[in-house]
């Protein structure tokens, strides 16, 4: 062990820094597993803000680079750990404090996302960001990406909810950005500049969060399509309709691998489903429910199931999220998480479909359909190294694709390691320079997560 | 006029630039009405974003000072014109396109919240915020301010509308920031950074802004109290039990004041009026009414009004949205801006009656009650000096007893440059370090509304 890092063990607590090879593995990559992953120094696990402080500190006077981790379900490489850089781990950082009286949580960054939700349901509240993810990534990674999920076409992203933070900058100063109040606009807009930063600015030690009273109850719509231009259709007809609580999409191809994994019989000939869901209550719900139908039916849809029984529905609701870890299991995925201005969901879709012809690879098609933000799921056989270099091709493809319909690279996910080539092609040179000017300002040192968003 | 002036009025059209001191008059102030306004160089009322990019370059090469400016609604002292600048005038930049599938505007900064509110209401849509100024505010105001309003206690404040800018930078270059995109996470969230951002870090030229479907119809519930306490009680009560659409507050010296302009019958003896509305529907809207009356009843209420008859409730909206000329009636009115967490508000209640008894000042108290936003509007005879004296005293007070209880300065009419000395007491001088190494990055000449948030 070199004098530096000699330096760090002895500075913190015995058990918080991890140097054995073995123990590192596990904190190398996130679940894009980047193959480029270095081998880092050493994890720190950090226990406390004032932990993550000394931490920073040492990589500040070491000129070390600091990779700051959650629960590794990235999907874009922000985690990957670079050469002789740490990984900063907030897994031990994991307390909660709920206010019922003002729905605020307190949280802290370590806790997965599914902690708070349930934390927050034994008060009658609801935090409503919900990645798909969201009984495995933490708080603090939601934070870091401005995470969305499911319901954010009704209740937004993870920013809404988003009142204050505390953060480590990248000298070691920890800073509080806004705080429990619901509406404060004293000086810049710091808090809602580093949600969505992916530990390039600074790492959330703690973040004060907006809850809402529970979901009221939901009912359930599912459709099924014999062609996605039908789908696609359907979706136009009920966003501009209505404001549906949830609507979700899955292609043919997404459709057998769940069904493979989930034997819940599902129509396996069907081009496409729809998942939507409404919480307006009474008529309105039924109301609500009756157009999103009838948007289905005048756009072919070959079958239409309503529930309102939440089990029934819920049932379809795991079918779209096991989507990722189901088409996983037929090859290694390249995953994209492009999106475009709903009217030019139909040309994305097709665009993705002629893209998987030319490149002769299978792209699987799932959606949060209601936001224009799809999932195309590259499927890799590992053992093929001709169709790994035609999938490559193809992932830069989509994306190319997505910016000519006006759209971006990430909806979601964050542009990681994985996707920083395409950035300046949607956001332009001179936006580029703007936010390298910020984090300039931010980290100097440039210690910060080095090599994610920025080259 | 000087060589860089005439240099100036020879790079725009005719008519833009306007350098006649009496019709320089009404650019050197907002509704603050800064004493220490200065006479501007000249008023550059810009037609397009090129102007304002040749007008800012000018400024660069100049090094003169640009003071943005909407509709001069501000309350901070925000576009006060500074000596030796010019102030940027965005009133005649007024196009604005709808589009009812993506429900989205695309707004110059010159048009006035109301009319983009009637336009989107022509397609049966909705641009929630609403500033009580809303018919004299523009978008770019809002914009820059992250305006906030009455029905943001259940629909968000201005940024939760800003899906995409178009700003024109400290060099003169515009740069696109977001878009017509419902989720996007492309590198640093830098449409939200200069949301709020004051006309410090740019000149907001366009906005790419989200729409709701028409809200529904509301029901409107008033309620008087004989004590603010009772009042504040009740706001605790309703807030923590459902979501109202609305919920504002009028002390005594407020209700007299509007009743003196309007003549509309409310009781002049009542200590705080409570107006609520619910926008939920069915029985969910008779419920949530049902709640907010009894929490009412609960904290000693002298009298409840419901009704479900839009006009009948709106009369009610309009005398809160009514208050703050009313009370100018009776003098000069400092106006302040403070929020506290929901359940400081009546500590912050009773506190601002104590400062205005101890300074023996008349402090009219109206609010944006369910956010915790208050504005105690200071009464300034302007002929009485010891009692200017005095008001300016308690001005400051008010502020720090917000500071004190956890609370802002600021919740929603920025720092401006007449809150600008409490800033560090409320951010600390770490987070106001770090706004300014951001302001610094983006602007380093420091032309952009100098003497504005930063000192
Ligand atoms: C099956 C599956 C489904 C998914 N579905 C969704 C979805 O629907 N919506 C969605 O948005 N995402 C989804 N994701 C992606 C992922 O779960 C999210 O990006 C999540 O927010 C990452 O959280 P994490 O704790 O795992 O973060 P990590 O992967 O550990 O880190 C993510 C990024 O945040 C940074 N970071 C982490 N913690 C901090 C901190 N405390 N301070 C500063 N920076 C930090 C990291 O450096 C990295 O850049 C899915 C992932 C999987 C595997
Ligand atoms: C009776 C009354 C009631 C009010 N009620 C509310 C309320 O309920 N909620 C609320 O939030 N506010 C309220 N206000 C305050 C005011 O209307 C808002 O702050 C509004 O957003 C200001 O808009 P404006 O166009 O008048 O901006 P201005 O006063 O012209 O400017 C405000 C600030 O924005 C900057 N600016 C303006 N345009 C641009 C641009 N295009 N680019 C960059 N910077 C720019 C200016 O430099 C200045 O710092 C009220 C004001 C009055 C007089």
């Amino acid at each position: 062990m070199d004098a530096a890092l000699a330096e760090l063990v002895d500075e913190l607590p015995d058990g918080v820094v991890v140097t054995d090879p073995d123990l590192l593995e596990k904190y190398r990559r996130d679940r894009a597993a980047d193959p480029r992953a270095a081998m880092p120094l050493a994890a720190v696990r950090a226990e406390s803000t004032e932990q993550v402080q000394t931490a920073v500190r040492w990589a500040a006077r070491h000129r070390v680079p600091v990779v700051p981790r959650g629960a590794g379900t990235g999907l874009s490489g922000g985690s990957t750990a670079v050469d002789g850089g740490i990984v900063l781990s907030t897994e031990r950082m994991r307390t909660m404090r709920i206010d019922p009286l003002t729905r605020m949580a307190v949280v802290q960054p370590g806790l997965l996302n599914g902690e708070v939700k349930a934390a927050a349901a034994e008060h009658g509240l609801w935090y409503p960001p919900d990645p798909s993810s969201f009984e495995i990534c933490s708080i603090g990674g939601n934070v870091a990406t401005n995470a969305g999920g499911l319901c954010c076409v009704k209740y937004g992203v993870t920013t809404d909810y988003v009142l204050g933070l505390e953060v480590v900058l990248s000298d070691g100063t920890a800073v509080r950005l806004g705080g429990p109040r619901l509406k404060d606009v004293a000086g810049l807009s710091l808090t809602k500049l580093f949600v969505g930063s992916e530990g390039t600015l600074g790492i959330v030690t703690e973040a004060t969060l907006r809850l809402l009273p529970a979901q009221p109850p939901t009912s359930t719509l599912v459709a099924t399509f014999a062609s996605t231009l039908d789908a696609t259709g359907a979706i136009l007809a009920i966003t501009s309709a209505v404001r549906p609580a949830m609507l979700e999409f899955m292609d043919r191809t997404s459709i057998n691998a769940v069904e493979d994994m989930l034997r819940m019989g599902l129509d396996r000939d069907a081009a496409a489903l729809l998942v939507a869901r409404s919480d307006s209550q009474y008529l309105a719900a039924e109301l609500e429910m009756k157009t999103m139908a009838a948007a289905c039916e005048a756009n072919g849809a070959t079958e239409i199931f309503e529930t309102d029984d939440a089990t029934a529905g819920e049932a379809f609701v795991v079918a779209r999220r096991s989507a990722i870890p189901a088409v996983e299991r037929r090859g290694t995925v390249l995953l994209e998480d492009v999106g475009v201005p709903l009217p030019r969901l139909p040309d994305l879709v097709a665009g993705i479909e002629a893209i998987a012809a030319a490149r002769e690879v299978t792209i699987a098609l799932i959606a949060h359909a209601g936001d224009g933000n799809t999932h195309p799921l590259i499927v890799v056989d590992p053992a093929d190294e001709d169709m790994a270099r035609r999938a490559e091709l193809a992932f830069g493809e989509v994306m190319d694709l997505a910016i000519r319909l006006d759209g971006t690279i990430t909806g979601e996910h964050g542009v990681g390691r994985l996707k920083k080539a395409w950035l300046v092609d949607q956001v332009g040179p001179d936006v580029l320079d703007l936010s390298l000017r910020i984090k300039q300002a931010l980290d100097p040192m440039g210690i910060l997560n080095p090599g994610a968003i920025f080259s």
